[in-house]
């Protein structure tokens, strides 16, 4: 018997998996053998890619949502010839240090569009970059930029619930040209799929306004057969593919033994049998590897054409596009935040930090097209749609503002597409409570360090009314603990509009604005052009003399922070006040700077209106601080500020109490 | 024209609500407006409840999912007579200190079954309210437990992704005593649903495995026609009910202008007009109140059949009934876990502190047969399953172990629902890094102080090839920052057992147990009966002499600072290990206590495979910290626990080069 090219080159996927993860001693051969046909089929009759350039910014995006099953793609990309992933790496499967970590990270290796692991965020991100690839066509044309985006989808993506949200929002845009293909294996970790979900997919998604089609995973005609369909609909499309996970493996096969641990070795040599594959470990066949090659070169040669229409194109167009997917910003936009700060500095308004962050995008959007908004249902409450952001729709794409829905954890993931895509830079809106809806995505966003900014407004008790359920309390200390997450409290208008050029400029993490529901005055009444809020902390107003008290506080907290030095200082006390835009900004200053703010021997005291935890970095084990100790309540914000003890009086207040106690009561304090 | 009874019942709610929301200058009036009609219905024909007993066990659970609403059930509570919500209440409506919050909150009033706001939660609850009533049901019979959960949900709610997750459970689960109400007004914050979604809900939910029912929202014999089929259901049962938000309100209704602001005078006024309700606001005559208390003492009189039933069961069932519904814990809970403590003692097992767990639950699940367990398909990982937990299926309740599936929000919610609706205690398991995909619900959990377990395991690094997306970084901090969250990492298997009695003994707060992968030996060699941990923290190892150095750690990090310390005295200094298995305990102690953990004049060195934030209240501000600073990466746990430096080395070198700095250089480090 001969087997046929395409089921070898399946089973070339299926080998390199399956004894990569025995090597590793760890890892998922089950989804890489399941699926092996599925990749084969994909990669080497319908997705258009460049192996050697990568990057190239029409490519169809792959979104590997399973990420627990990387091994199939570090296969298909080495099988491929994609640079960064030759043999040694897939021998070198999960060790330290290797392009090959147990889940495919951004920025390991070209070829891997996004990180996946934590289930259901690919199908998030796969919704962003057809949304982004949409909204740029509508921008540049077909010439430029038309390509689609498939993702591989797992029992698991299907069940968290961001992928109902990801796939309503999908089937409300009517986004045609995305395509998951759902690795239909019937097995979790914990067995039979049946043992927790009786879902009806196909039905769900129909219901979601997608087209959805069914096809035997291991029939390559068929597949194929279901992928030309799907690129034929006016809707996006869900190909449940019925696979068995662990295909090949005689004794595993079809059950949750071959999802998550090495075979064993009887078991893989049981399958070299069954499969008819006597190649030792790693080694791949000439004539197989060179299937996989040609497959690499002929998409490839999609490029050149697209290479040379866009030399076509004229120049102003061409430079913007580029310009665009390098994701460097405008020429106008330093001038354009200048101009605001000072118009701020002179008309001192007193406004909402919302409200201060709509007027500073309503001069970025002018001048920075690449920005695409939107919220989730709090439009009007986040400030976050300015004159230039039409709404993006179902068929018409040329707008820039996204109604996400009600759809926090979805929203948070599809931005992390758009941002991966390029050419764009998503930010959103939602209040600041709900980033606990969508902090999955938010880690993502960091540990891949992309670019995207999270308006999250009514960050504080000072929302009022709708009470503890609204209040963050906690949120801003959880958010400031994720690695490389930038987290901006403004304090007035002018640090609103230094904070969002910070999140802009940073193009290798993710930001997020909290602001404020309610209105503060503009604080700083200096002018000049320098970024202050860049520095993390700062003194926003300094002592009469040298300072007996240093006064840090956040946001709304500032204006309360100035009102105590301003009683501190008619009590003959020196007090200077330090605005604390940024915990992470600040710690990324010189030693030196950061001493001259806090290793003072004033008395230091931490206004926010959350809880304490973190701020001991600038005040101390012993030092004061005036927020939150638990949840808030319902009731009118400035009430709740008294009731909470958060106010210049109780400032002044704890201040007399520790000079009563003497200044160098600090060290046996309790 | 006279209008019929019901009519004017409704328009009680209608008015009582509108002027409320007038009164306290901001809230939501098209909701309860929209849905009058449904309420009147189904609180006057359909809910069993009695307004004398608002805790009654079997009655009827009624959740109000869309919270912002929350005016809708005051009203309700008030018109039925139920005993916290006078007249004088609705007037204080969002005022600091009444029982009519922005949103409702449990505990603030007797009728208010959870607390709801943050969209889909009390979806999520409803599942697990209807789950607990059939455990119960297949414990205690029909004659004790036979009651329906209903719910009202928005379409915020249905967006949300909790409610895929939550709605496939109930499905999969036949839950067919749980119906779903609605109120499908099309509208939402930002406009039109169709904005944001086209879904087709009913086909969503039929998908799903749920009967899917529609009817006029204002026709009240439609409405009662929608609920006597969804009773007779052998599936869950969604009733999607058209109404117009604002109904009646002329120039607002049927837009999103009704649906979160003040009406205004003037459209109240008109309102009052159209629907010929000329009564002042705050005043129902008598004859419509009467009908609505009349409702309530008919529904009332199902409690004293039920209390009859009851009087007649025998008195063991019937007490054991009690000691659940009083969430009282069996008597042999205590000495069960003693002699685990001691047995542990005795064999010093090295352990992973997940498997620790699984033989504490062992014991625990032997003896408290009110707990229900389950896993986000992680069951083998989590070791949440005893030989007690047989699984809950379709059509059999009398299991105790929920496969939850891969949905760790709707998990968590669920959970908050069996813990509200009492007799049972729920616990459950996931990887620690995807308390990020259900901190919503954790948050709302520890708002309303109710007890219940997460299992979270593969707490650090020491996970291993997983790799970052798998490995906790910021989680400890991040839960350690939601008040009133009980955040234990045991260090051994007796820490392990102590945490897990903490756990259940604590019945106002839910529990977190930080559990790792990766074995660790018996640190805990003393033999008596103290509960350690339920101080927070302890000295687990002394320093032979007066300390000079005082180590701090959690869980698998205990082991290493056990090393460190036996290194450094060995080296002549004098060093002591404190375990930290719950920051939040640890400052519910005395300051005493406190003070001689934390003040004395030691090098304080803390040791946790996570961030640093937060130990600063232990190590102050110039304290040695071993643990990481960003994300993890993928590779065996053993070797990145070297390459991140948290090894015992690593912190006899710090301790080191600091007393080279000489102790008291702590004043003025860096």
């Amino acid at each position: 018997m001969t087997t046929p090219m395409p089921q070898l080159m399946a089973n070339a996927i299926r080998f390199l998996s399956a004894d990569a993860v025995e090597a590793a001693g760890s890892g998922h051969p089950g989804l890489p053998m399941g699926a092996a046909d599925i990749a084969t089929v994909l990669f080497t009759r319908f997705l258009t890619f460049d192996p050697k350039k990568p990057d190239w910014p029409d490519r169809d995006r792959f979104v590997f949502s399973a990420g627990h099953g990387s091994m199939l793609l570090y296969s298909v990309l080495y099988l491929l010839g994609y640079p960064d992933i030759g043999i040694e790496e897939i021998k070198r499967f999960r060790q330290l240090g290797s392009k090959t970590a147990g889940h495919p990270e951004y920025g390991h290796a070209a070829g891997i569009e996004t990180t996946t692991g934590p289930l259901g965020q690919g199908i998030g991100n796969a919704v962003g970059m057809a949304l982004a690839e949409r909204v740029l066509n509508a921008r540049f044309g077909d010439g430029i930029v038309d390509h689609h985006t498939f993702a591989l989808v797992g029992d698991g993506c299907l069940m968290e619930g961001i992928s109902q949200e990801a796939i309503a929002l999908a089937g409300h845009l009517k986004l045609s040209k995305l395509i998951f293909i759902w690795d239909n294996n019937d097995i979790t970790i914990d067995g039979k799929v049946s043992l927790a979900d009786s879902t009806d997919q196909l039905a769900r998604f129909e219901a979601c306004g997608w087209q959805a089609l069914s096809c035997d995973g291991h029939d390559h005609e068929a597949i194929a057969s279901a992928l030309e369909k799907a690129k034929q609909s006016d809707r996006p499309t869900l190909i449940a593919a019925k696979t068995i996970i662990g295909y090949g493996a005689p004794g595993k096969s079809g059950t949750e033994k071959a999802h998550g641990s090495p075979l064993g070795a009887e078991e893989i040599a049981a399958a070299r049998e069954a499969l008819d594959w006597p190649h030792p470990p790693f080694e791949i066949p000439s004539e197989i590897l060179d299937q996989w090659r040609i497959a690499g070169l002929r998409s490839g040669s999609r490029r050149k054409e697209w290479e040379r229409r866009f030399a076509e194109v004229d120049a102003e167009t061409r430079g913007e596009f580029e310009r665009r997917m390098r994701g460097d910003l405008p020429s106008g936009f330093i001038q354009a935040m200048h101009r605001f700060k000072r118009r701020m500095n002179e008309e001192r308004p007193a406004l909402a930090t919302r409200k201060a962050s709509e007027m500073a995008l309503e001069e970025i959007n002018a001048v920075v097209p690449e920005m695409i908004g939107g919220s989730a249902d709090l439009t009007g409450s986040n400030n976050t749609r300015t004159s230039q952001t039409l709404p993006i729709t179902a068929g018409d794409y040329a707008g820039r503002y996204v109604h996400y829905g009600i759809r926090e954890h979805a929203m948070a993931a599809a931005m992390n597409g758009i941002a991966l895509h390029g050419g764009l830079i998503p930010y959103s809106g939602t209040f600041l409570v709900f980033s606990d809806y969508c902090r999955g995505a938010l880690r993502l966003s960091a540990l891949m360090g992309i670019r995207l900014v999270h308006v999250m407004t009514h960050d504080s008790i000072g929302l009022g009314e709708d009470g503890p359920t609204h209040q963050p309390v906690e949120q801003l200390a959880a958010l400031r603990a994720i690695p490389n997450m930038l987290v901006f409290r403004p304090a007035d208008a002018v640090e609103t509009a230094e904070c969002w050029q910070l999140a802009l400029e940073h193009r290798a993490a993710p930001s997020i604005l909290a602001l404020t529901r309610q209105s503060l005055p503009t604080l700083r009444l200096d002018e000049h052009d320098e970024n202050k809020s860049a520095r993390g902390a700062y003194e926003i107003d300094p002592a009469s003399a040298e300072a007996r008290v240093t006064l840090y506080a956040t946001g709304s907290e500032v204006e309360i922070a100035v009102e105590a030095r301003r009683q501190l200082e008619a009590g003959g006390i020196p007090t200077r006040v330090v605005s604390v835009p940024s915990f992470e900004l600040f710690r990324r200053q010189t030693a030196e700077y950061r001493r001259a703010l806090i290793d003072d021997t004033s008395i230091k005291l931490a206004i926010e209106a959350g809880i304490r935890q973190g701020w001991d970095e600038f005040i101390g084990r012993d030092g004061l601080f005036v927020g939150m100790t638990g949840f808030g309540a319902s009731g009118p914000g400035p009430e709740l500020y008294r009731h909470f003890g958060i106010t210049a009086e109780a400032v002044v207040t704890a201040v007399n109490e520790r000079l009563g106690e003497g200044e160098d009561a600090d060290a046996d304090a309790e």
